[in-house]
């Protein structure tokens, strides 16, 4: 079953909002295991408007809308996608009461136009919006469907959940299933180049690179009828790749979102180890991003900025004269930051991060990009030279990436005593 | 002058990842005064890539596609690109330059399919690319242009900014000059309930408003033969915006990357203050926004990270009985944090935040989305309370942002005692 996404709103072509919905809606079509080839954005205008859900009616069983629901004179998507179906309107007693009602219910005056939005496709069936006065439908002729969702997210998601996703897998289609192997310490293109033929010739299950800043994402994608056929099509393929690139792979989830600082927190959790950090160019971003994970608190003990050197004498203890002989940006200042943060948290692990960030600040000796980090534990201390590149929030995200990371690998070591960069497969999202 | 935006990529139709560079192109469309009537993304198949391709050329001027120009075998936008537009594929000497000095100055080592980014259609505009390995390009034909642009934001955005911005305006024959008004402490729409006339009726210049999170930025936009004509055609604007709008502005800038942290750091700057941060449930993240600002070293001392209550008192020196009394997230707790932190560090602005970011933890006189902000200064010490909503995210950015803003109007009234922004926005809805 082929779906296409039609985003209807000026305010989206005039780059005022990010279209949040289209990713909704994409991410959840393919949980149902229904292909997207396309989305398209036009804007409330009748002629482009109309061609376009035609032109996507033509390609695709189910055009899903966003947008264009509200009461004023430019919302017309309910219009336009009836007379692509040869549906006249009507008012719907069921959506009369429940725009009423929505006024009743929160106190607002109605006016008229409002009751637009009770107007609706003959024979569709009414989505019910408990968040907004514009309900949805979903109208259906020759085998083909039209689905009209509202567009801010707060509507359209509870929406979706409550009314189409039954509706689609009702409506039947095999079951997509995604794993995604995160690899962290290798390039793109070196990826690509060990896994590129399973790239090319994988066909169930394929297989996908994804590239974010210092991380890639290896998308293994499944098409079954059951849950149960996944993981004998997907444990094969895995196992080839980690054949080919090692152990960069540092986590496998079934959460596109996942990210490095997740993998962190479930590794100290499970390890029962505590945090601490000491930032100097990344400046708490380290620690934000820890703190970003709920239930941290547990784990991770405090965490000090200490951008000024005067701050990394004073907060950690620094020898005034390493800074003087050495530099704030150097392995001993690292080192000396790291062991200066265990003295005063008593965390299990210490890690301390040292660098030029830019774009001033370098020289020929330390180059903008230089970044130290120091990691102090009960087995001692040790330092890391990072040689990055790029604007100041790159060498920050890379720094603060590099940084979780080893903290990530000195966790599994403390907990499980598993070797650095061994995977830990992560509960389901 | 009508363009057409193509984004291209599987994990955009997978919904990995949010379209954000399309949000970006459109605004920056609109600013040079060019039409966008649709956006598309389609994924890696060259099929279905071709089809939008022509499409999309046989309904405009411009096509703009993002995506796909990376060394893996499923980068195929600059072929399909050159198929419909019949140019054949040629190595540029100029690109091969490009990726092999990339790869050198940043001491990677090149794979042969890096040497695919460096074939672009017979006579295309190489653009350069500083922040990753794949250069873009500008291919014309009879009129008609098609420009390849990179996936990444870190890239994209630059590359438009430095080539194809200027080739736009070129093209368009008139200069774009934009100024904008950042706005702190008032919601989206009472912002455009308070200035939506000027939006709808303005020609010249144009007024639209943008939302972050948390923020409204107002830009106003003229088009104008010369730079001097700019500014007597926008100030008029400005002035009726702020007679209706108030204080709530605290930054007038030409650049829309403009930043609240960039605006504390100024003031910091110029006031000649020094300034500290306490964060619990913000986690660094207001220290970390501070030093994302290139120079803060001489005004931002030092930064804690006290997630734990046990952080709390032995960095902070927060009483034990304060927390065991009234809690963590408590008025007493964040002004104990900024007393205590400004005797540990001696700064003239010293901020705390202690919140429930959720998603536990929340009670019923508690509930998740209360967050305290402590500030001590010369003065003495006060807090504020906010009631925020949304997730875990949403609350630390917006504390965040509250936070910043409290220290802008601190530094302000401190520095030159202007007292531009309202010192106590209401939290935006």
């Amino acid at each position: 079953m082929i779906a296409e996404i039609l985003s209807v709103g000026t305010e989206l072509l005039m780059g005022q909002i990010v279209n949040t919905d289209a990713r909704y809606l994409a991410a959840r079509l393919s949980e149902a295991g229904i292909t997207l080839h396309r989305q398209s954005t036009v804007g409330d205008n009748p002629v482009r408007l109309a061609e376009a859900i035609e032109t996507a009616l033509s390609r695709a069983d189910i055009v899903i809308t966003t947008g264009g629901l509200g009461p004023t004179a430019d919302d017309i998507t309910k219009e336009m996608s009836a007379q692509s179906l040869g549906l006249p309107m009507r008012r719907s007693e069921e959506a009369e009461n429940m725009v009423r009602g929505w006024f009743e219910k929160h106190g607002h005056a109605m006016t008229d136009n409002n009751l637009r939005q009770a107007d609706f496709p003959e024979g569709s069936r009414i989505l019910r919006n408990d968040f907004g006065t514009a309900p949805g439908c979903i109208m259906e002729k020759d085998g083909k469907a039209i689905i009209n969702l509202p567009g801010p997210p707060r509507e359209i998601i509870p929406m979706f959940d409550a009314c189409v996703m039954p509706y689609l897998t009702e409506r039947g289609g095999c079951l997509i299933r995604s794993r995604y192997l995160r690899i962290f310490g290798m390039g793109e293109s070196t990826v690509e180049s060990l896994t590129g033929d399973l790239m090319r010739e994988g066909e169930n299950p394929t297989l996908a690179p994804y590239c974010s800043l210092g991380e890639v994402q290896l998308r293994l994608t499944v098409r079954c009828q059951s849950p149960e056929e996944a993981p004998p099509l997907l444990d094969p393929l895995e196992k080839e790749i980690r054949r080919r690139v090692g152990d960069v792979i540092y986590a496998v989830t079934d959460d596109p979102g996942y990210t490095m600082e997740r993998a962190v927190a479930e590794a100290l959790l499970a390890a029962g180890k505590t945090v601490a950090t000491a930032e100097s160019c990344t400046g708490g971003m380290i620690a934000s991003r820890l703190v970003s994970v709920p239930g941290i608190s547990d784990a991770f003990l405090e965490g000090y900025v200490t951008y000024a050197n005067a701050a990394k004498e004073r907060v950690l203890g620094v020898d005034p004269r390493t800074l003087a002989r050495f530099g704030a940006v150097s392995e001993e200042t690292a080192l000396a930051m790291a062991e200066g943060l265990r003295r005063r948290s008593g965390a299990d692990i210490c890690l301390s991060v040292t660098g030029i960030a830019g774009p001033e600040g370098g020289t020929k000796e330390k180059p903008v990009g230089l970044v130290w980090l120091g990691l102090c534990t009960g087995k001692g201390a040790e330092a890391r030279r990072l040689s990055l590149f790029g604007d100041r929030d790159r060498i920050r995200t890379l720094a603060s990436l590099h940084g979780l990371h080893w903290i990530l690998c000195a966790a599994r070591e403390q907990g499980t005593g598993e070797r650095q960069g061994d995977p830990h497969p992560s509960p389901p999202a």
